[in-house]
């Protein structure tokens, strides 16, 4: 009786405590504990700390904490092989930098030229398209491309811990989004396979588009123009913007989610913050306050004063990949 | 033993044809059976216009197509109360225009005053405080302001044949978005109770916004600069933006969703174009191709060749306001 009473309750409305082997990745340390607490306590009917289901709104960063980011963001390979695809209808660009620092896999070149010169590379590779031919260029190229060190598509370098951690906050009322400083149509098109995410919970930076109907046709044309850089201080506009509500719990791993946590976590109720700090040369990268990519060190000044947790991939998480059994 | 099996499949998954009470204010007429037919195709399992349910995505108008917009946006009475309102912190507003036109009653300078003015408005009176203050203002307002004609609350005069209709697409599995050229924040606060629309499914035009930290708290400032304007070309733009999928039915009542109706409907494949056409003076109103305020002109033209169904108020709704019995 009491086990078909059990079976009956449906499987989101379980208590978080009877959830524990949802995060099989993680130790049992104080990390997944601070986790595991958070959510009992805003999950259960009575506590101080409930939150209806409707406002329990979790944001994640993507890049290093969904996904590797190293040696460089995922997006900037394709963006470097998207040159190398388009250089012979670009004969001018082997005397042009940034473009021949590409071409001549020129990274000290490369990072001369700085941000100017990436939103040139952005501007040449990612626009000039109808928003339905981006798609398939970015899921061709996802294809086939693959991580220079672990030899896999980049959509298997996706951290199995935080897909466990995904579903489990999922299973316990909470609706995931995505909130990157990385392009939104560049994401859209895999994030609900991979993470199940749609794309309607996919907040990203963006370029400006425009409306068209030529030929019978309706087109959205991907314009060489920034609509928004959803970094740094820009993630709580964009959360702001695309959510309307303020997020209950963030999750992120660099300077670039210092403001997302604190809109997450500083209303004065009880908040779940996180950063995950990459500690694991072995398995996958260690670094932080120096690094080009991801760098962390505000955010992780900041985590103790804020009591965010902060996750060692090294001491926190018994498996990094999802393709490791 | 058949009542109990019908019993317990899910209404979501109750054929189309089941369900024609869910929409008891309509009158059985042409316009009403585009709709049923519509649904029945894209959901039914082996139908060749079958559309899974997450790429059910319906779009609606707000003003017009929701709730009602004349004698003028509720919105823009909602800037003109709270000019008056402000008006003895601004001494200098009963010389300047459009302020003085506003201060005055006098629509005539107002309607003078033009875009540039209303901007203008918008501006002092949308802009300088937080989000978390603007939602406060918004719902104290809308608590006590009432329509002139009906002497009720705004938010009693939204359409039940509407109401019916999004319900209807609900069941069937469809996500139903708010795309309006109002504003996203005067919408959000009151979206979900009026429409059962969360915050995350409304689309509209937006200012800029500014994170601070100040004082150990985390605000959002809204800044008196235009962000995005969701109207016209802009809809299909906001679209791509928030939702990142195509709808396939898509609703509304002027020229500043013609767009949006094309950007649904022409890909070719199985669409849903509605137009609701004010043709009911006695219980509505009747406008169209000369209204200041939701005027249609160019997308009723286009709605024959464009298959869209056009809705007469006077002939295909029962009843028009929710709070008619």
């Amino acid at each position: 009786m009491l086990a078909t009473t059990a079976a009956a309750i449906p499987f989101a409305m379980a208590p978080a405590w009877a959830q524990g082997d949802l995060l099989p990745s993680w130790n049992d340390s104080p990390s997944k504990q601070s986790i595991l607490t958070f959510v009992s306590a805003v999950t259960r009917e009575g506590s101080a700390d409930f939150v209806p289901v409707p406002q329990r709104i979790a944001t994640f960063d993507n890049d290093g904490t969904l996904w590797c980011e190293q040696p460089m963001y995922v997006q900037l390979a394709f963006a470097l092989d998207r040159v190398k695809a388009l250089s012979n209808q670009h004969p001018e660009w082997k005397d042009k930098q940034p473009f021949k620092a590409v071409l001549e896999n020129d990274m000290a070149a490369l990072a001369q030229a700085g941000e100017k010169g990436l939103v040139e590379l952005v501007m040449a590779t990612h626009a000039g398209m109808s928003t339905a031919d981006f798609v398939e260029i970015c899921v061709d190229w996802l294809k086939t491309a693959r991580h220079p060190r672990f030899d896999r598509p980049y959509t298997e370098l996706v951290y199995q811990p935080m897909l466990e951690l995904l579903a489990y906050l999922r299973n316990n009322g909470f609706k995931t989004f995505i909130v990157s400083g990385g392009g939104i149509e560049f994401m859209r098109p895999w994030t609900e396979q991979v993470y199940g995410v749609p794309p309607e919970q996919v907040v990203g930076s963006s370029i400006k588009t425009e409306f068209k109907v030529q030929n019978g046709r309706a087109e959205l044309m991907r314009l060489p123009a920034i609509n928004f850089i959803n970094d740094g201080a820009g993630k709580p506009v964009g959360i702001n913007e695309h959510i309307g509500r303020q997020p209950i719990a963030a999750f992120g791993n660099s300077d670039g989610d210092f403001q997302m946590l604190q809109w997450a976590t500083m209303s004065g109720d009880r908040r779940l913050g996180l950063i995950v700090h990459h500690t694991d040369a072995s398995r996958e990268y260690a670094y932080d306050r120096t690094s080009h990519f991801g760098k962390l060190d505000k955010a992780l000044d900041a985590a103790k004063q804020n009591n965010w947790t902060v996750v060692s991939m090294k001491d926190d998480w018994k498996r990094v990949f999802k393709f490791e059994q």
